[in-house]
């Protein structure tokens, strides 16, 4: 099985130069940041401007040093405020195409949208790709029961590590010989799997058609593991988050949760909800279309606390729920792949 | 207050020629049938081709007679299979367009998008109005609570009467002197309200805006009554009716069911859900965002049933609940309008 899996033949992917642009922030190249994490050999080296003050640590490279080292991609993985594509951003991206490397994007602002960029495009015969596009063709969610084993991370707000949940237990599960797959649903989760579909960006009736889309029918036994966006209980996004979990089918869950949180991403009047109304919710929207849909962990995100307190609320969540809770970055994931393995044991 | 509130300086509008084509079941005009019901003092006539074998008993008007007596939009609300806009529409619109009347459309396929069309409309200096296009500019829901009450029509499926029952509650408040007004969701609810945005055409992650958007705070005491879209149990929509649910911050629900229905529209593996799990789930997502949402009553659909059944099955699923229970069609509103006042006296 290839890393890229069914999309080997599009023309952008990975050897990958990564664009910080002018990047101040870590927030700001998180898409950047993960890729580096998650697919280290893909990424040659990165690309900065004079006023960037973050690094990945990865070589810093003119353009045409990256593609005479063999760079394919450029992706702008650094976001200005809003996802806003600057002229300093168009610039770089024109540079870069006439540099002969393709150019991908997790940004707001599409490249197809500036006519340069395009033009640039054309000229050297260099493919462009939008992560947050969603492409034409995605069906209407029929609620059919298909073949093989899909496990979603869900979570009780957006950002609390659902992404970094699924490729972590994408790695465990393929180093235990089991095949397994994650199935990106955001823009980051996009460029590092080299396929998926931006289910925000996708019309409302469609979301589900997406996630039965992006997890088909499996006959290998193996899992998909699927992205999870959002939350039931942000009052902005829940209806992307259950068309989800709708489409998804999954036969497991993960609920991930940061625990020093106080309220819902970017709504100070909304409190993160309960961790077991959560996990009850997503269970019982989940049972609609998959009843037999399971519990296997709690995924944390700690990185706002002490070691010591980390394991401690892993401890006291664990013990909450009767099941295992790591967190996937500096734990691991052994205990959830355990739990699940024997939760599903052919 | 005008019938058609803040959308009177749009240049389509009413007086309507009602286009029915060539129309052979009741299905395919429904658009143009809810128009002729609801707002029939906008319906001058029918424009019908020679194969149409159904009628809304409105006088049959070429297109120069309907100008001539003053109409100033020609509606398509006749749907072909899958909601393609054929040769015959296309050149009938042309026609229409080239007689001097505006044109609307509740067809999935977009007036704007037929370039022979456009040219009709740019050449007669006519507009054309797609009414399953959302507009620009939707916001991110942000779940603030805003002055003024709003009732949501849910349902145990699609096409059980959220919108007839919307549309007869704000009749009834008005006729009893209450300001009310009904906010349109759907394609046919924006032809009869002139206004409104179709949250299934809507981009994910603008769902709960779109509805916070078309309902916003209003300081007169008067009611907002939301048409409902979908299902919360309806595995290719359920996102797009929690996001509406939630942007709705409905202060009352009312639960619009049709009895005869085997299986949710659609899709045969899937039953109707249980009415009672069905009002609880809608009132448990509903206080993410208004803690006080109270259910009204049950709106039933008893077209497919005799009198003497209707009037039985509404006093059983009226005395299972303790609320009031009626075909708003057939019965009219007023027990739950009655309950709806009692319920927020002030």
């Amino acid at each position: 099985m290839s890393d890229r899996g069914e999309t080997a033949h599009v023309p952008w992917g990975p050897p990958y130069l990564l664009y910080l642009g002018s990047a101040t922030d870590e927030l700001s190249i998180k898409t950047a940041r993960g890729l580096a994490y998650w697919r280290p050999q893909w990424c040659l080296g990165q690309h900065r401007r004079r006023d960037c003050t973050v690094t990945l640590g990865l070589p810093d490279l003119a353009l045409d040093q990256a593609k005479a080292r063999g760079a394919n991609t450029m992706v702008i993985g650094a976001a200005n405020a809003g996802g806003v594509m600057g002229e300093e951003i168009v610039a770089d991206a024109i540079a870069a195409l006439d540099a002969g490397l393709h150019v991908a994007s997790g940004l707001h602002h599409k490249l197809r949208d500036h006519p340069a960029i395009v033009a640039a495009a054309q000229r050297n015969q260099r493919a462009l790709f939008d992560a947050r596009a969603a492409g034409p063709g995605i069906p209407v969610g029929n609620g059919r029961p298909r073949s093989g084993r899909r496990l979603l991370t869900v979570g009780t707000d957006c950002s609390v590590g659902k992404m970094y949940t699924a490729l972590a237990l994408e790695r465990s599960l393929r180093r235990r010989g089991h095949p397994a797959d994650f199935r990106a649903t955001g823009q980051t989760g996009i460029l590092i799997a080299g396929a998926g579909i931006p289910v925000d960006a996708v019309v409302a009736d469609f979301v589900s058609g997406a996630a039965e889309s992006i997890s088909p029918a499996r006959p290998d036994g193996g899992w998909d593991l699927i992205e999870g966006q959002g939350s039931l209980f942000h009052p902005s996004y829940a209806g992307v988050s259950l068309g989800l979990l709708h489409g998804s089918q999954p036969d497991a869950l993960v609920l991930c949760h940061e625990p020093t949180r106080r309220h819902m991403r970017g709504l100070p009047e909304y409190p993160v909800p309960d961790l077991r109304a959560c996990m009850e919710a997503n269970l019982a929207a989940a049972r609609l279309t998959n009843p037999a849909v399971r519990p296997i962990g709690i995924a944390l995100n700690t990185s706002g606390l002490p070691a010591h307190e980390a394991a401690d609320i892993c401890q006291r969540i664990g013990a909450l729920f009767g099941l295992p809770c790591e967190d996937p970055v500096t734990m691991g994931v052994e205990s959830l792949v355990d739990h699940l393995i024997a939760s599903f044991p052919n």
